[in-house]
């Protein structure tokens, strides 16, 4: 069997305590990955530079909330109704499948979202059997992709789910998180946290897991004030759209656009959607992934929730599994704080005072007690004049205008109609308005981004392998090795060690086997520099530092590193300034 | 009702955004709490902190496995039949309590590890009724506190449980780590993760949780060689301990001992675990929990696990609920890998070489396959024979010759008693051994860190609240303040800003409020230094900085600023060192 690149990287990350199957000793369970010493390390650098990238220089804020989530959340959020797979299982050996992807590897294209019967047709048509057995296949059924827990004891349990994705804790604790953040709009509320979701039969390795960690990126913001003003800071930035035309035309072809363009051509409508879809971009490119692997995907609108006007999923090119998403940029509206308001009661409205109080037209909606009570029950029609004087008055006079009806949230949506209602338009004064803000969605599968920084990242020479990672998340940021381990080197060698770690770097210490199979093994786990302490050491303080792209050494005191080293990681300065060329003759064998 | 410490943190925690119950909006669920964006950035501080002190110090790594793990994991570790509390339940309302905690909170003293007839009869004989609604108690039952999830799909799925503690990760993962981490030891292996415990009734806040962050620290050894070379640091460092002696006869006297004497005369038996806990209370100290208000605990035979020859609680002083428990360490010997290799089936010893090739006496343990048969099932007599095999041969017959018997792993256990086995002790030359490592594991409870630190941080004068957190764990290091929002001192303000965010400073701007407003918020958020920006600034460059313990002012050039925020954050400046004193008759009334 030929192996490919995700062979080679899997192997490393076994041999080299990078990822690997969990519990592998009990024989594993697929969808499970953990991340051992040098990957632990690096998947917090990635998750650091993007707390960087993404909160530190947009002055917004992050928040840690429960994976534990009780039923209430899940049916506000429509993830207990509506977050589910459509599956199939063997009648004889009872394998289970997803449908669609049963299909799609038979080669029979299904869309994205096609319904239960739809699929089933094609099944039949098919004659599709179990590939495993040969067995019939049941009708599919759609099966709820949340890991179920019950709190509490025996008896007296409430249920709970583990969380799918970490959003709905920015969403529940949106209104104190607001108001310790002195009310400012717009509010960006990040979380990296850790998610589960009981994916029917995962496979693809890293890439669909049951329990990943997710990057969500709530970005809460006033609808009438969708701007957002560090746009220019990369209005000249290019994205790299496939639009929605040239999917549906098959043509496939990818448009070439700045941000600047992008939003006066409509390509991208939202201006906080654009400029973070261009922040991801860049991101990207700073894990080592280039901007030309990567392109923005617009969602297909049978992809998209109903609620989202725009997505786009931020896709990069892997060897085995071609355009993989590894982000989605999302507008949300309104439509989750709207149904946890629903649901919960509490108003989750924000009230922003006008500069000076304005007359403005105000829809007053009275409900039709009489109506309602000859169409409902009188719990229901009851439920509905509450419904309505929660509601944004003048959203449900707008909707009943132009389209006729006005879905009321509600177990099951109750279809409010012109008939059910009196309208009246009044002049008042108002010092401020209250509104439910609108939220654009950034999310990221930070499983995937590790994945694909390591296959940007590694390169092979020979038979030596070498992780190319950028300096600023390279799990070890140094090694600190003993030319020979005797003649008061190691001594010399600690004493660097231990000023570099006072210092912030991130070290490590080596003193066993040759010096060239020390280099080699820092290569594997992607060391941007090696320093070696040797004889010359003893007499002058200076040591060899060696870079791990060209495997050029220059020499250098070492008590002029701690500077030199911090403006080389800050990327101020380049290998060669570290210090003067070492001549490569000498040298050249402990490559 | 009178407020205690707690509810001013509680109050504050809700204010500021630092930490409050999970889901409010929908009543919550005790035991679950969410950290806004100052608490999620204290906690993450604390966090990397743990990790300086004890991983990168120490030269040790660290781990991210799942926090789902299938079920074979629990069997081993003893999860599933032993991680258990003793509840009973109310037959008219339903209620449950955990027995213990409910004759405890009547005034009955129960001790720890009581059995369940024991805790009955005390129900019984005192009476007790539910203290709600006063019906009678069910007969007590153990309830497994392990959350469980079914993986996979209807029909093919297989049992799994959120992890109660994170321990286990290391332990299936230790022979990857081991091997990739070249085969040291002694090796820690440390992990920072969630993990879900289904308490029966939690109450106490933050304290007992059903979902909290733990680190639990694996330190790998091997049992022939338990001395720690960085010992001799600490050597004069003195612990206050509570032995096993002062707890029994009530007079709990502390003993204040130096590391040095706690080991010569046997206080702390193992150096690893001593090393640690001393480091335990140095990073407590460190976060500003003062060392008078820290206690190690020794653990009560009957708390001990039983495979455990010594543990200790460090313990925190707290206002509301006294000596809490904050962080556990506990000499494992071998038995969770052991237990891990007999039920997967996976050889988890080491092999260590010795220097040079030696002569050793080996037993070779012959099992008895007449009396074995004659005794057991012939499945149980094969059985008996393999783990025999797996066994190590020299603890097998060290066992049963002292003990008389040896007990093999196994569901269940099997007694293995000296007529069913034939030894023989053979002189061999081996040129090297293999082991089961054995484990030292301190382990920490960060949420009550986290509390800890708060109430030891929390001052107040008059109404003003201040957080005097160590500088170094301050959520935001400095906040930036232009002294008005016109004139150009914004644009001022916000290069500082850039410039001190570009050195990796955490940095906050605020300009809305008066400056007397904006110090006092910040003094609530535990912000170390306030720099303002004033008239004078656009003259000479200078800025103020205010420093949160003593509201003292100086000033200085904000070009030199960068560098000294670094000396004064690693410890190596103090306050009055950043510039020259300002008068402060002008500037009194901004406090």
């Amino acid at each position: 069997m030929s192996t490919d690149l995700y062979d080679k990287i899997s192997n490393l990350g076994k041999r080299r305590g990078i990822i690997f199957p969990a519990f592998e000793i009990y024989g594993g369970v697929s969808g499970f990955f953990d991340y051992g010493p040098v990957g632990a390390l690096l998947k917090r650098n990635i998750e650091d530079r993007w707390r960087d990238f993404f909160v530190n220089k947009e002055g917004m804020v992050e928040l840690e909330s429960s994976l534990i989530m009780p039923s209430q959340v899940f049916e506000a959020s429509g993830h207990l109704s509506h977050f589910t797979d459509i599956m199939t299982k063997c009648t004889k050996c009872n394998r289970a499948y997803r449908t669609d992807n049963l299909l799609n590897e038979l080669g029979i294209e299904c869309r994205e979202g096609m319904k239960i019967d739809e699929l089933d047709k094609l099944v039949e048509e098919n004659s599709i059997r179990c590939p495993e057995c040969g067995g019939a296949l049941t009708k599919s059924e759609p099966f709820n992709l949340m890991f179920q827990v019950k709190i509490g004891s025996y008896g007296g349990s409430i249920i709970g789910y583990g969380r799918p994705e970490v959003a709905q804790g920015q969403f529940v604790n949106f209104k104190r998180i607001y108001s310790a953040e002195r009310e400012r709009l717009p509010l960006g509320i990040a979380q990296i946290g850790r998610c589960v979701r009981n994916e029917i039969a995962p496979r693809k390795g890293p890439i669909r897991l049951r329990e990943f960690t997710i990057i969500d990126y709530e970005i809460f913001m006033d609808p009438e004030n969708t701007s957002y003003s560090r746009i220019k800071l990369v209005e000249d930035q290019k994205l790299r759209i496939l639009p929605i035309s040239e999917q549906v035309s098959k043509t496939n072809k990818i448009l070439e656009v700045t941000i600047k363009e992008a939003l006066e051509e409509g390509i991208v409508k939202n201006q906080v959607l654009c400029y973070f879809m261009a922040l991801a971009v860049k991101f990207l490119d700073n894990l080592g992934i280039p901007s030309e692997k990567q392109r923005l995907r617009e969602q297909l609108p049978e992809e998209r929730a109903h609620y989202s006007s725009e997505t786009f999923d931020q896709e990069v090119w892997l060897e085995r599994w071609g355009w993989t998403e590894v982000s989605g940029h999302a507008y949300r509206s309104d439509y989750d704080l709207r149904n946890h308001m629903a649901h919960s009661g509490v108003d989750l409205r924000v009230y922003k005072a006008f500069d000076q109080p304005k007359k403005v037209i105000k829809a007053i909606v009275k409900p039709r007690i009489d109506v309602l009570e000859t169409e409902f029950s009188r719990e229901d029609a009851q439920k509905i004049i509450s419904l309505i004087s929660k509601g944004d008055q003048n959203i449900i006079e707008r909707e009943l205008k132009t389209k006729g009806f006005y879905e009321l949230t509600g177990l099951p949506p109750i279809r409010l109609e012109l008939k059910h209602v009196e309208i009246i338009m009044e002049e008042v004064i108002e010092s401020g308005r209250s509104f439910i803000p609108h939220v654009v969605e950034p999310s990221f599968g930070i499983d995937r981004i590790f994945y694909s920084t390591l296959e940007y990242a590694f390169a092979e020479k020979g038979n030596r392998m070498t992780l190319k990672l950028p300096k600023e998340i390279a799990p070890i940021s140094a090694g600190i090795f003993p030319l020979v381990s005797r003649d008061g080197l190691p001594e010399e060698a600690k004493k660097l060690y231990e000023l570099l770690q006072d210092e912030g770097f991130k070290v490590r210490y080596d003193e066993s086997d040759s010096i060239g199979r020390r280099y080699a093994r820092a290569d594997e786990i992607g060391v941007p520099l090696c320093i070696t302490i040797d004889y010359q050491t003893l007499q002058d303080k200076t040591v060899t530092l060696r870079d791990i792209n060209t495997w050029k050494q220059i020499r250098n005191k070492s008590t002029e590193l701690p500077q030199l080293l911090r403006e080389y990681f800050k990327n101020r300065l380049q290998f060669d300034e570290l210090g003067k060329p070492v001549e490569q003759r000498k040298n050249q064998s402990h490559n």
